[in-house]
């Protein structure tokens, strides 16, 4: 198979950790037999500084020139505790959510066993959890008109949905639950919200379509709560982007760490994979970045954008095998792990190549 | 003292776990020699059925005539998957916020030491846990405009805020912090969202009068993943209402269930004082319900609205010694508690007032 890869590292530990989702590309590329090219190209904090964008140009037009995406991270603290800065990083990490239609965000949640001790959650209550969630990508607040009034001293957002892209993404998770265990959660806040009894009204008009999907509509803050009381209980997860944002960070937890957390971004043409984690400065540099949610980025990426299921289940079995040898990265050991089992990003990504 | 409490059972078990509540405040009242008058009013789905109005005004009237609220909870089932329903329970909830003025909605989440086993997360994690939430009640996109456009096809809120709003709940939370553990973190969406930056930039502008009070700012994103993984770290938390309403509710896991926590409402005059969970209609009705919040709601009523401390502990100290006799209802009792040691919503309410 011949294709055209793009990798977009982006700011802090995405550099890092970028390099060795990408050497696991090369690798499976070798090994079946497939010819992928690469490009390279920059976005957020590093754009900035380069070009005085966010999301050049260049950028986009090699992003859409791509077959797939492998991406980094974005965001820098130096603008984080600036409200009046006028170009932040995740602009560019917006516009290109939107400028390549990426509507729907695939975050699956799915531990793994050697990781149980890892959570802080307790063993029982997570052993055999395994949730995928679609966090729609392209509306919602993140979207919609915002500005200060009143002399600046007041400031809004504006939370939107129409129903034709509630209905997209909800299909999308449709589909997904009939592959999986049949059950769908959309979540919303619809005892308050329009937008959300929108959202609500739309996948309840769908759900006919799938009758073989048990459906449940869940409050925002009821499942905040039910993720962590009973993970169990979920399969698939449809929600709006904010709610998705929340939610998925928080079961992040469920996974032992969101350096395990992969997540593909798909819509109408190349689709981006990265980790669910930021750019995390605190540690950037170090080699300390925990690399697996980028190796699992790029199975996602064999997987969804490529349709190469045994060369993705390859690559997760690699991370599987690293983590049953006993290897760990800082974020994922335990007061049990011996000290020299802990290794860095580069060393703990040679094993999962070995 | 002589003080007028005015009771609002509301919907579902709201009405089960308020008159345990009320049972707590008139022993207090016998115990020390306080003299409390109380009245009773219609809210929510109950007051709809009998009145047509989710809030009648002869509710309001009696609510800003009282020195305090013992409130149970509104909500029922029949609106919630009725996206075009007119007329909802919760829209008495929140009319009453914004005309009693409740801006502040103060949510400690801290976990009896009996009940570290009943927790989803582990013991070692939640030990020493003490979390105060300041969530802003009476703005953000609960009160924003909201339309449906676009032929019903599109809809949105409106997620605003100005900055006497910020200030007057973030002083309040400044003030708790240097009673306490003197940190506070403040949660926005401030890398996204132009309401949250006005948040930060309000926040960081008034840190500068409590000097020794440590502040952080956090994403929302972010907070969600730290409370699970360690929720130590917390002590006071600021946030918005829609953002308070998901943590707060996530958090509820930190003390091992939502039928333990209690929130106070206050504002420019009378304070509510509530459980966090909800109407529960799938319990209502069983005697099963919790009373525990109800009556923690009651002790923070004596504590904040009346100023009578002592007599706090003593309903604290009640619930403690009932935990500590080994009794549970159904939400916190582990698979060691003894079956008859399992208590319903009356039963239990006789141990704590003994
Ligand atoms: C960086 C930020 C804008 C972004 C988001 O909120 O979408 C991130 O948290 C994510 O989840 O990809
Ligand atoms: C019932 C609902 C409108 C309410 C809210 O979202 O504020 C509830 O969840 C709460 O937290 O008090």
């Amino acid at each position: 198979m011949k294709k055209h890869i793009l990798v977009v590292p982006g700011d802090g530990i995405g550099q890092e950790v970028t390099a060795v989702g990408k050497k696991v590309l090369e690798k499976i590329a070798e090994k079946f037999g497939h010819e992928f090219t690469y490009d390279e190209a920059l976005i957020g904090h590093v754009a900035i500084e380069a070009t005085g964008e966010p999301l050049p140009a260049e950028t986009l037009e090699k992003m859409r020139a791509s077959d797939a995406i492998l991406f980094g991270a974005v965001g820098h603290i130096k603008y984080d505790n600036d409200p009046h800065a006028k170009v932040r990083p995740e602009q560019g990490l917006l516009k290109m959510r939107k400028e390549l239609g990426l509507y729907a965000n695939l975050r699956p949640i799915k531990l793994f066993d050697e990781l149980l001790e890892a959570s802080s959650i307790k063993p029982e209550i997570l052993k055999g959890a395994d949730i995928l969630f679609f966090r729609e990508l392209t509306g919602d607040v993140y979207f919609g008109k915002r500005e200060r009034i009143e002399d600046g001293n007041t400031a809004y957002d504006t939370m939107i949905y129409s129903k034709y892209e509630v209905e997209r993404i909800a299909r999308k998770a449709f589909e997904a639950a009939m592959t999986r265990g049949k059950k769908l959660m959309s979540v919303d806040k619809a005892n308050v919200l329009e937008s959300s009894r929108l959202w609500r009204e739309t996948v309840q008009a769908i759900a006919p379509e799938y009758p073989e999907v048990e459906v449940t509509h869940q409050f925002v803050d009821s499942a905040a709560m039910m993720l962590i009381k009973d993970p169990k209980q979920f399969d698939v997860v449809v929600t709006g982007n904010l709610f998705g944002d929340i939610l998925t960070d928080e079961a992040s937890q469920i996974a032992g760490s969101m350096g395990m957390l992969a997540s593909a971004s798909v819509g109408d043409s190349t689709g981006v994979y990265e980790p669910i984690h930021g750019s995390a400065h605190d540690i950037a540099g170090k080699g300390l970045a925990n690399p697996m949610a980028s190796v699992l980025s790029a199975a996602l990426l064999l997987d969804i954008s490529f349709g190469l299921k045994e060369e993705a289940n390859v690559v997760i079995n690699a991370v599987d095998q690293v983590l049953k040898a006993g290897f760990r990265t800082g974020d994922i050991a335990t007061k049990d792990t011996p000290k020299d089992m802990i290794l860095g990003t580069d060393a703990i990504g040679e094993e999962i190549l070995n």
